[in-house]
């Protein structure tokens, strides 16, 4: 999407196939700084240090670093060695996994002298792919945003979400965001309420900055206020990502999305997923019962970064220092609670037959 | 309630009745500091300045400051001047307001040298029955924790609360936090959810602090994840206070008590409401509709305040320059949602009935 009017991608190649570059998304909303990685430690760091973030994209950069490590040696040894190197970066990180395989199936049978080429090549790919797999997700969801401008006449039209589930996620476009580029792209007067999304911040620090930059009307609200807006009638619809959708329909996501659901419902608020078929997960059914919630670092809930007065980037302890805290990454909402998933393959119930009927292959 | 085994409340006179002590509420979590008012202005200045806070508190404060006045020169002129300077510090608080009177009714007829001593009797008065009314709370809703203790056969009863309606928003008990107190008293073994309470972070700064000190045992979540742990059957129940409950039983509270109380409805968990009856609206009756919801400055979304690594107290901003930030300080609980208020005179059912039952007077 766009920065300051310029378009951008969150990872893109040199035309010699030499530099890879990324944007440093530590650094944002407060530093806009792109990043070139050069070789497999570069691309290894970027992960892991989360200057790349979200599942697509870091499955994109693992993709490159493949790529960068066999322009430094095409051999067999150093393929092992860069998947291995690049496995370990964020050991949970499926998409990661999966792109890793994906690199690896490609170049093993090429002779070596061909590889590095081979492999920015296929990298490009799955990155197209999923630019191609937001775009879809985006056009579909449009219909939705479409439908309800129709209704507000000229009004704009106020949509919530929750976390970052922009292009800084992705390659490009977003997931959730995806539909809200597509009708600010169409004309559609439109307003997203951006949900800061303690305790990482990625509503304030993520969402906020790409719709701004990108020029989409905006505000950002504490995690708390979205039900007396959903009350007021301040909220059209709610568009929110999803880590694992399961086969039923139940959706895991970032730590408070329960509650907008139930909000949401409560006040009649369509509430939809932007769930692109490879976070649905067909193995599982009760979300509740068999998705496991991980716990991160305490210190995310006691202390929280930002720019301090003086320009400089810190963090500040919010609570006292004998106050032990607990921080789970995600909830799930039911899928009672879900009003559609907006997929590749279109706007689909979040039920299992609607599921499997759109994904039969998957079943 | 005790700091480190030490008893304290959060307003106490000198014997000497010349010198008014206070907590500085502002330096807490990281700085627990005491501060003497001498005077009118010293006690104005502690008010708006929100060294102290709470709507019971900041009307004792207020009476003690007329007494303070009293003492510098306790003529007509002064008690005007007084009242009028105290009036303007927080203009929308009502128990301020009430005690301004009350004070003003008992030393207007008093012959000047008399002033003094009786404001401060009537300041002391003022801030016992406050205590009264907390306990009273407070063995009210003890009653509701033993049912629960009774259930769990020595397994920590799970409470979860919202923002600060503990003792430092009071003279000592809180409210919420009253029966929590009791309980602990009791020995009954109790574990606190503290919500952090964003945009102020009143619960991971206040609430948190005061637990801690008096040794109940707690743990600091983020705002959004209140409605994970009740899914997974980690709150027995929750105990909120209320800044205004209307006539039909709805609780106007800290912006995101709403969605606590949607995802304990969901979870069948018993979600109440500890409300002394001068925070009884009988006027209204519809509070989503009726109660004027206030703004604050979107600073509050956009700046946090804590303790950086060198020690020292600091803001630091979390979102884009150019983002705007909205700030509703309250929302509203509908009745439906809630299981009980606790009130001075029992836990009632909330609803039109059941309060005008236990309030007839109000009526």
């Amino acid at each position: 999407m766009r920065v300051d009017g310029k378009p951008f991608r969150t990872i893109w190649v040199d035309e010699d196939q030499r530099t890879v570059h990324i944007i440093d998304q530590t650094k944002l909303p407060h530093v806009f700084e792109t990043v070139g990685l050069t070789n497999l430690l570069d691309a290894a760091r970027a992960i892991k240090d989360m200057q790349v973030r979200g599942a697509p994209l870091i499955g994109v950069t693992a993709a490159y670093g493949v790529a960068l490590a066999l322009l430094e040696e095409p051999t067999d040894a150093n393929l092992d060695r860069a998947c291995a190197i690049l496995a370990a970066t964020r050991p949970t990180a499926v998409n990661l996994q999966w792109a890793l395989a994906a690199m690896r199936m490609h170049v093993l049978l090429l002779p070596p002298d061909e590889r590095a080429h081979a492999a920015f090549s296929r990298a490009g790919e799955i990155a197209e792919d999923d630019v191609g797999l937001c775009e879809a997700i985006g056009q579909h969801g449009l219909t939705l945003i479409r439908a309800v401008a129709a209704r507000k006449g000229g009004q704009p039209v106020n949509v919530l979400t929750h976390c970052n589930a922009g292009w800084l996620a992705t390659v490009d476009w977003g997931t959730a965001t995806a539909p809200i580029y597509k009708a600010h792209e169409e004309g559609i007067a439109l307003h997203v309420w951006v949900d800061e999304t303690r305790p990482r911040n990625q509503g304030a620090s993520l969402t906020a900055w790409e719709l701004g930059k990108h020029g989409v009307a905006h505000t950002v609200i504490v995690d708390n206020a979205g039900g007396h807006l959903m009350q007021h009638g301040k909220v059209d619809l709610v568009i929110v990502g999803t880590d694992r959708t399961t086969a039923a329909g139940d959706v895991c996501n970032k730590i408070g999305t329960y509650l907008k659901a139930l909000a949401a419902k409560d006040n009649n608020v369509p509430f939809f997923v932007a769930a692109p078929s490879p976070s649905i997960d067909f193995a599982i059914h009760d979300g509740v019962a068999e998705v496991p919630i991980e716990t991160r670092s305490p210190e995310e809930v006691t202390h929280i970064p930002g720019l301090a007065p003086d320009g400089r980037l810190t963090t500040v302890r919010v609570t006292p220092p004998a106050s032990p805290a607990l921080n789970y990454a995600f909830d799930v909402t039911p899928a009672r609670l879900v009003t559609g998933l907006i997929t590749e393959r279109g706007v689909i119930e979040a039920n299992q037959q609607a599921l499997a009927k759109a994904f039969p292959e998957r079943i």
